[in-house]
């Protein structure tokens, strides 16, 4: 099956303890895109300006990424600097540069309007719904979404959540959205929203998904190192939704194996800046890594308890 | 196996979200030969005030936990008061008395000093380690500690942990031991320390061991209430080494189990106040929470990977 990624692509000055690095390809639709190509064909949506690299495209195309969709139009780039803490758990954004997403008014190309799969990256909701509308049979779309929109676009968000599938956030956005403390009760609330299946983010210590089956959670690989954050989000939305595209399905086993997908995407992506740590991945070192996940959790439980 | 539990015996008053309670029963000890009572004999270590209510220690032996080792003192027993906020990740402790604790100097009686498994609760080093040298043949020796000492005692902390077998401490706290910014590397420094095992707890995300055989996470449970975090890393530790001393070892396969075990008492603990969340345990309550660690993590990894 085919996925469909619509967000952004942008240059990047980052900041980490690691090191830094001015104008890197940057944006959600590229980590996402990326980690998504190696498992099924993907359609990507975007604007850039005047300025973006023509390699950039051809890398995207390269990987079999599909880039009708990517509008180039005049003027710059969308430009996003920050730089992280000591622990990398927190970032401070410096600048942001809108430049032409100020114009981004997502289309789907005809041959796009077929997919099954989305990912709609992190924007305005209501361009989110414009999009979601075009599909014409939509089966899998998710979401993502952040503390801006959740605060002063709660409507138009809460309209478009009727219409998701899958919602990824993080657990500050979790409580946020629903107005609850645990995250049991935020995800009920959550998913009463719209999106039976909920996806919360917890940076370095993993991520939780909840659907119709109960929960089931991950934790994030323990890496030797780890380089910028900066994208794993949408590298773990790339591999989710990449490997569900690829299984044609959204079952409860095959949502769980995704998740441990997207986990192995994210911590690639991490060990790198700009897309650098997911550009060139290849069977052994994922299969590596997933049995490093298998390495990691697992446990014998039988007769384990107390007389 | 016989478990010593060396720790504080307190009077807690604690406010969250869900409700306020003065002079309760609180302390490491309390908590931990509680959880650890379930699985082995305990035998405790502590010191009280003439104002400790006899019934607490009734509680306690009717647990099976040895108090010969718990010394009533004249004045009152330590207390301690602290609010958390709105989503209990943070805490502020509004007073600490030490009162009695001030003269606390643990002795072992004769009849503890072969016990092979131990906990040694989060006090001053030096002592904590005068008491390791009164065990006779110390095989899996627990300690916690915190902030406090890793800055203003380290080299005292240094010198107990060459002893020490199991180290648990909290994310911040090992990155402030071991200087180092990932857990991984954080995880290498410390058990270079002594500690051939070491657990990373993370509050609401769980935990992390570290021993010969790499790394082993375990999410916390995700649950439907959660009513005050205090004791939930004591309850953990009870947990954990109450089952060793029952297995009786400390291989990693006993160790994984040992964590999920911890988890569930932990789980139990933060659910009411004080330690009336594992006061009245039964086999089917443990077993079934040790189903839901298993349906939350697991997933068939065959074949998952790219082409």
């Amino acid at each position: 099956m085919r996925l469909l990624v619509v967000g952004t692509l942008a240059y990047d000055s980052v900041e980490t303890p690691h090191g830094k690095r001015d104008n890197i390809l940057g944006g959600s639709a590229s980590y996402a895109a990326t980690c998504a190509s190696y498992f099924c064909p993907v359609q990507m949506v975007g604007i850039v300006g005047s300025d973006f690299g023509e390699e950039h495209l051809e890398f995207f195309r390269g990987r079999g990424i599909d880039t009708t969709g990517v509008e180039r139009a005049g003027g710059a780039t969308f430009r996003w600097s920050g730089v992280y803490e000591e622990n990398m758990n927190i970032r401070h954004t410096l600048e942001t540069q809108l430049n032409v997403l100020e114009r981004f008014e997502p289309t789907l190309p005809d041959s796009y309007r077929d997919a099954e799969y989305a990912i709609l990256g992190n924007f305005d909701p209501t361009l989110q719904l414009r999009v979601l509308e075009q599909m014409r049979r939509p089966r899998v779309v998710a979401l993502d979404t952040m503390n801006f929109w959740i605060e002063d676009y709660r409507a138009a968000l809460e309209r478009t959540l009727e219409r998701v599938h899958l919602l990824l956030i993080n657990d500050e956005e979790a409580r946020q959205l629903s107005g609850e403390d645990t995250l049991f009760k935020a995800a009920r609330a959550v998913r009463d929203m719209g999106p039976s299946m909920l996806v919360i983010k917890l940076g370095e210590h993993g991520a939780m998904l909840f659907d119709d089956h109960g929960v089931f959670t991950t934790p994030a690989l323990v890496l030797d190192s780890f380089v910028d954050p900066t994208g794993a989000g949408d590298s773990f939305a790339g591999g989710m939704l990449g490997f569900l595209a690829a299984r044609g399905g959204a079952d409860d086993a095959t949502l769980r194996q995704a998740m441990v997908v997207a986990t192995v995407m994210a911590s690639f992506s991490v060990q790198d800046f700009s897309i650098d740590g997911v550009r060139q991945l290849t069977p052994e070192r994922v299969r590596g890594r997933v049995n490093d996940y298998r390495a990691m959790t697992q446990v014998d439980l039988e007769g384990v308890g107390i007389a």
